[in-house]
């Protein structure tokens, strides 16, 4: 009798979005003309720009006749799409070849995909509140989850002791859910606690096109000694708005290694037997959002929803609201106000203000108290919702 | 210090198809006026029919605009695509409900994906000759490999013994590398194989567009007991063209389960966990191949590889050579004459002939002495080459 990966056992139901849209329901029955705004949901709302749409259909043309028709291509990324994006990070001061870059189906894909690298019995170093992916996928393969604090007082950005153990070390900075983001000097920190350890660092870094502070770094890579101890994630989904075409990068470096294993040849290998890569427009279209075209509809993408953060901020400090995030990152943390629970204030926002963020406790029982607001609606949206909110509090 | 994946030695080098390619330059260099036929590569030639195209434009063209544009979609796949399979297995007497069918990026990926759903401390049993695949994916997660033996014997289908072990079953009919394909009655016996000894058959179905032959099934699920015992694992790379494109689906029947664990259910939390789903864009164009143009455009494209397929038979026939496949797949498996091994016989068509063919060898050491010629060429190539073929034997 084949025995099934037991390990599935250990996952929690994560009833979260369930349940927030149980109440929205619930709302909506009883109050049929009220009008609900979302600040809930981490998706996009803006259609995606001219740039990549031409390029789109550009890429399906060229699967439309013999002449430029393609087939499978390299399973690791087309050479074309590699080498821009290496030639990106170049362009910052940071070398990559591009057999450094690998494409991908986006950061959730890859977040998985990569786990086949490590032993299954080593452990995994995750911040509390985090993505919940981050711990169901390690509990999978059944690896022991290590977790480490992030709260008030260390500022949601908790450092290593010399003794903090994990193998796997999840660094998502700017952070999802906090909005709180790392400095030079704090990441640093945790890439010489990896070196000295021999600890990987898995740098999620799907949220570095919100970065305003210049000290807040775009890449691990900008700290050195990344390249011994760092697999960035990359996407497109919050940057070009790609959340339901799928797109992003991995950078495993050539020099990364453990106990003789080159990380860089072991992931070309497993992405050769375990896929046949990304679709060939999706890696076409990408490859025109780093024309200067592609770049300025990102700026203005991105734009757009910091505008939305600006203005939530503006209501959250006249009125003292405590909160971490907004400024680097499309997240607000902001902390319930007069010692509510997540769910409690959810059903005030929800019931008074017809307004819906996410509970901070679906992120980790370290997120009680806490309630997350998304940056990505539409600015009338918004200030309506922060309209609702001064007439309020 | 972090452990890797130590598996990971256990994978050797397949220089299967870098060879192949060190040899044609080689040619080339030689004779660069000499025209070279490839029959070697399983990759589709023909360009996307309108039906497809205009699907792909018109599904780029709705995330152009903000009353259109879709973000997240359901990692499992998109609801409306996962309906349509179901009833497209539903109108051939095969109940099916959308929960069971899971959109992929193509059946190489879900290959690799849906082992998570096994411990990793059980067997798999794989055909040899077989697509690679197979093997090193489960070498990677530390699984034991059971060889079985197809060969001329068995006419390269051969049948389990009431001790035959292996928890997890490879089956791909019809085949990749011999074309050979199992009727009804083989099916039936592998499926009662299978529930008698709580195995999971893997029925790798990427080639069922090809089958010619009425007691040849298209789904594992025509057998009794299937549901039991079986995921199904297709794809739209041979039967559309998506070989670039990227698209598939797998089926996990809801009953499918093993120590109390719902195969189906750990899937969708799987892929929830490790995923954001496959392209919206993709996903949308796939519908598209279900209306009544659609399958048109399929029957088309499959027809015209197939006639390559006639015409290559028709030469094989005339001069005697002994060969599977053909009739029911897009490859022929051809014993190599007068006792050559599959590199020499490589050698002699191209050198003599120009025409290039795969080394039954590259798909597992029983694999020698044969030879794979793949249909999906051009029709004047594959005549060419023919006339060759004649001239010479």
């Amino acid at each position: 009798m084949l025995t099934p990966n037991r390990n599935f056992s250990r996952i929690q139901k994560n009833y979260l979005f369930v349940n927030v849209e149980k109440k929205i329901e619930s709302y909506r029955a009883r109050h049929p003309e009220k009008k609900i705004i979302s600040l809930g949901i981490g998706d996009v709302t803006l259609p995606l720009g001219e740039v990549v749409i031409d390029a789109f259909h550009r890429a399906v043309e060229m699967q439309a006749h013999k002449e430029t028709f393609r087939g499978y291509q390299d399973e690791s990324g087309i050479r074309t799409f590699r080498s821009v994006i290496a030639g990106d990070y170049a362009s910052r001061g940071i070398p990559m070849k591009e057999e450094d870059v690998f494409i991908s189906s986006g950061a959730a894909d890859d977040l998985g995909n990569i786990l086949l690298l490590f032993d299954d019995d080593i452990s995994a170093l995750v911040m509390t509140p985090a993505y919940p992916a981050y711990v169901d996928a390690n509990l999978m393969d059944g690896r022991e989850i290590i977790y480490i604090e992030a709260n008030e007082r260390n500022g949601f950005l908790p450092f290593p002791e010399a003794d903090t153990e994990g193998d796997i070390i999840y660094l998502c900075s700017p952070n999802n859910p906090t909005g709180a983001a790392y400095d030079r000097n704090g990441l640093r920190r945790w890439v010489e606690h990896a070196n000295n350890n021999g600890s990987i660092i898995i740098f999620d870094a799907a949220y570095e096109a919100y970065i305003t502070d210049p000290d807040i770094p775009h890449s691990i890579y900008e700290i050195e000694g990344a390249r011994d101890c760092a697999i960035e994630i990359r996407s497109f989904s919050k940057s070009a708005g790609f959340t339901g075409m799928r797109l992003g990068y991995t950078v495993i470096p050539h020099e990364l290694a453990r106990g003789g294993f080159h990380l860089n040849s072991m992931y070309a290998r497993a992405r050769s037997t375990r896929s046949n890569g990304v679709s060939l427009i999706l890696q076409e279209a990408g490859k025109a959002l780093y024309t200067l075209e592609g770049q300025e509809y990102i700026r203005s993408s991105v734009s757009y929803y910091k505008e939305n953060g600006r203005i939530m901020m503006e209501t959250l400090d006249v009125f003292g609201f405590d909160y971490v995030g907004g400024r680097n990152a499309p997240y607000i943390w902001l902390k319930c106000p007069k010692g509510f629970e997540s769910w409690e204030f959810f059903d005030l926002m929800l019931e008074k203000l017809q307004i819906v963020g996410t509970p901070g406790v679906g992120f980790g029982p370290n997120g009680e108290g806490y309630f997350r607001l998304s940056t990505f609606g539409d600015h009338e949206d918004v200030k309506e919702a922060m309209a609702r909110m001064r007439a309020f509090f």
